[in-house]
């Protein structure tokens, strides 16, 4: 992408237009107040920026990427910093572009469901807003109290209830975004398709690399007229997997299907007191929603099924509040892992269903073979695995251990036919694993509509795909620069 | 785009490469031949290809395509040919390559209920290959007997089921594409979450502008349980439009809600006997399918506002045999036009549900000032409109005043807060009209994301979006070349 290289004296200039387009306030480059910016939830990884500001309007935004965008500093968008894989980790000399003032709702569209928000607008406060009107924001990851929907949208964020209902990118209607070099973009519209190139897509999930979105349109939902939840017991791991896939193979759609195993119960047991059974070697709670009938006759159905695989308990919540405490030991599962261990990584990967069983027992080894504990709380029913390794930082090379483990399931669950990322996004945490998944054809791809969107390479530059300086200089299996595809050199 | 113009001398060259790339009879430069590759189903426009090639592989097609980029041809993918949009019209001295050729199904996947194909496998043929396993491809352009599903993906195909069950882009898992180079990509994967930038859908609904899809995997679903479907007539076509907005205003999915007015019950029953009510003002044919007890207490809810809102009948069909022959007298609607018109011209506008009474007002009384007839047959559940332009090819001036009337109808749904295209594309047909909906900065957005599969211009030119020598060399309101978009002229 671009060549100039910005100087101490852009810099300088790019900070005096940021201060003279934004209030005295939306500018930080104390660096007590810029350590809070210097990674987000992908701990290992800390770079400190040059400054960062804090817009609260589209064109605030605009003005800011626009100084940037003169003067050649790269820029990184920010919503709460509780992204997994590094999306949000600055740029050395460069700005982060902070989201968490822009918090207001814009519109909210009863008649046609749907809500109107600035990314800073926690993905939970959407479904608060919605409640009076009997609706709510589907998709539901863990961090959603505190997440934004500007990160979700950056992420094309997942969470429990994406089995039934599909990610972000299913949920949003419109976006306006800033490209670049300041330029306002808005895409999506009331329309049952979309016509010409569908940039909203694309821009679902491009982990900040197109632009910065400053709008957002969600679809809501109306809440289920029935929701019945149960928890399962297992003595093996393995039986629940079995369940898993014979549930799925029966035809149900449950709206949830979590598992978590033995250490992650314990986990959240100390953590959160969620009434799991610490006895058992894995537990599933399972989910369906809808219409009353339908949730009675599936959830009969289930039940059968986790007795013929040998569940040796189901416990039915006997009211909501119950239920809300299942759910929340579950959400509080990586925050819990304090509890029993100093440290730990948290993977991201996905397997097909039908391999759950083969690639746990694998996991399970390599951790043996490594002398590390790994935890699992997952998002089973659509195979998308959460193993988290353990360790302490404070033992020498234990922290290194950890991470080529981690980094190993996550290639095994690749070479399983599966995915490097299941919903935490790549970031800085898989670039260099992305030539894993795919060709060097298919990355010169990415990378040209990445530079149709940002030609000089200023906008979260360094993330979702490798580069040379970000994986090293030795010669790797990925080469993006300069691209030169020959006329049949494809893999037909 | 590209500067290169090809010579005849190319052309030759080109074709002398394409006939040692493929068998003898996948050639074809016959005049006589070349005279059914003229049009798609925009019938308008006709204009003849140097030459068709029928390759049969993925690596054919890539031969093919690195032919033509060789020497700067440009080149033009057709299926069916059944597309409304002209987004198969050929290029003047270019190549057509036709698909048709590449029918077979070439793996069925029953455990995760996937299939894939080659692109000229008929969209009915998925789900006749699927339907022994109980399962059957969801999206269902009336076309769905002949049209293809590379066809299907380049538009993004909708159908009547589509208000339920989503458009192409929701049903389409993966695919292969040649580039404009002739170099082979593979896009989408088995796993939820979809990583990097998500340019799977980008090339759904890219009407042939990015590559040449050469294989595709969709997602098959389970037959549902049960399925309930009525005729209610109606003596005014608000009645009907007011019924719509109703139910989905009381939070029913129908799989379906198809409108017909007077003149399209008159033409269908002319030609097909379906047993619809050519008394009747309109008519809905509502469908639900899913469980039976869902099934059952969303019917009697519609048949309730049916009568609320003065239905003078509702016809349930006693079986599915006189179920199918319904359904058949609506996917017959367009076909069935010659028996009361001898030309007509189809519109694909989409509007707000909300305002199906003002726009279908608004239509009736711009036919009257225009002095033509307009039949009214649609997808009212999404506010996806075709209005049929009626009129006689004949007589002078009203093939003009039809189209001019057609193009009002499109901008009309634009003005109504809708879109220019619902489900059959923009194409040849709609390209000039694009400025009508998008800015020009979206436009050059979308015209850079192209160039970064195509960089030449060679992969279906002229479509979709706006271009000088397609709309005219007058100073329109959109200029895509050059590409300078200044810092802050956004819209913010």
């Amino acid at each position: 992408m671009g060549t100039g290289v910005a100087t101490p004296g852009d810099l300088a200039s790019c900070r005096r237009e940021l201060a003279a387009a934004l209030p005295a306030d939306a500018l930080l480059a104390d660096p007590a107040d810029l350590r809070t910016y210097e990674c987000d939830g992908l701990t290992g990884f800390r770079v400190q920026p040059a400054l960062v500001v804090l817009p609260r309007s589209t064109s605030e935004v605009a003005a800011c990427v626009a100084a940037c965008h003169r003067h050649r500093i790269p820029f990184v968008a920010r919503g709460a910093g509780t992204g997994l894989s590094g999306g949000a980790l600055p740029v050395a000399d460069g700005v982060v572009i902070g989201l968490a003032r822009m918090r207001d709702v814009l519109e909210i569209d009863s008649a046609n469901a749907r809500m109107r928000v600035q990314p800073g607008v926690t993905n939970a406060e959407i479904s608060t807003h919605a409640a009076p009107l009997g609706l709510y924001y589907a998709p539901d990851p863990s961090s959603q109290v505190v997440c934004t929907i500007g990160g979700n949208v950056a992420e094309n964020s997942g969470g429990a209830h994406c089995l039934k209902y599909g990610f972000t990118v299913n949920h949003v209607l419109a976006v306006t975004m800033v490209t670049a070099d300041g330029t306002i973009l808005e895409f999506g519209d009331d329309c049952a398709d979309r016509i010409g190139p569908d940039l909203l897509a694309l821009i679902v999930g491009s982990e900040g690399t197109l632009g910065i979105v400053t709008e957002v349109t969600v679809r809501l939902l109306p809440k289920p007229a029935a929701v019945r939840t149960l928890v399962a017991d297992f003595a093996a791991v393995a039986q629940a997997a079995d369940t898993v896939s014979e549930i799925i193979a029966a035809g149900i759609v449950p709206a949830a299907v979590e598992m978590m195993d033995k250490l992650a119960i314990a986990a959240v047991e100390k953590g959160v007191r969620a009434g799991l059974s610490t006895r058992a070697e894995a537990i599933l709670i399972i989910e369906v929603d809808g219409f009353a009938g339908q949730c009675d006759e599936d959830f009969a159905a289930i039940r059968e099924i986790c007795a013929a695989h040998g569940a040796t308990a189901v416990h039915i919540p006997a009211d909501a509040a119950e239920r809300a405490l299942i759910w929340q030991g579950r959400k509080a599962a990586f925050a819990s892992m304090g509890q029993i261990s100093p440290d730990y990584f948290v993977q991201d990967g996905v397997i097909p269903r039908t391999k759950l069983t083969p690639v746990l027992d694998r996991i399970a080894e390599m951790a043996r073979e490594a002398d590390l504990a790994v935890a699992n709380v997952f998002h089973a029913g659509d195979g998308n695995l959460h193993p988290l390794v353990l360790y302490d930082a404070r033992i020498p090379d234990q922290a290194e251990r950890a991470e080529q483990l981690s980094t190993a399931i996550a290639e095994l669950c690749v070479d399983a036919g599966g995915s490097l990322s299941g919903e935490h996004g790549i970031g800085t945490d898989k670039a260099c694993s992305m030539p894993r998944m795919f060709s060097e054809i298919d990355l010169a791809a990415m990378d040209r509509v990445r530079a149709a969107f940002d030609p000089d390479g200023l906008c979260n530059p360094g993330k979702v795909l490798p580069t040379p300086r970000l994986c090293g200089e030795r010669p790797g299996p990925y080469r993006p620069h300069p691209i030169e595809t020959a006329g049949l050199a494809g893999r037909g």
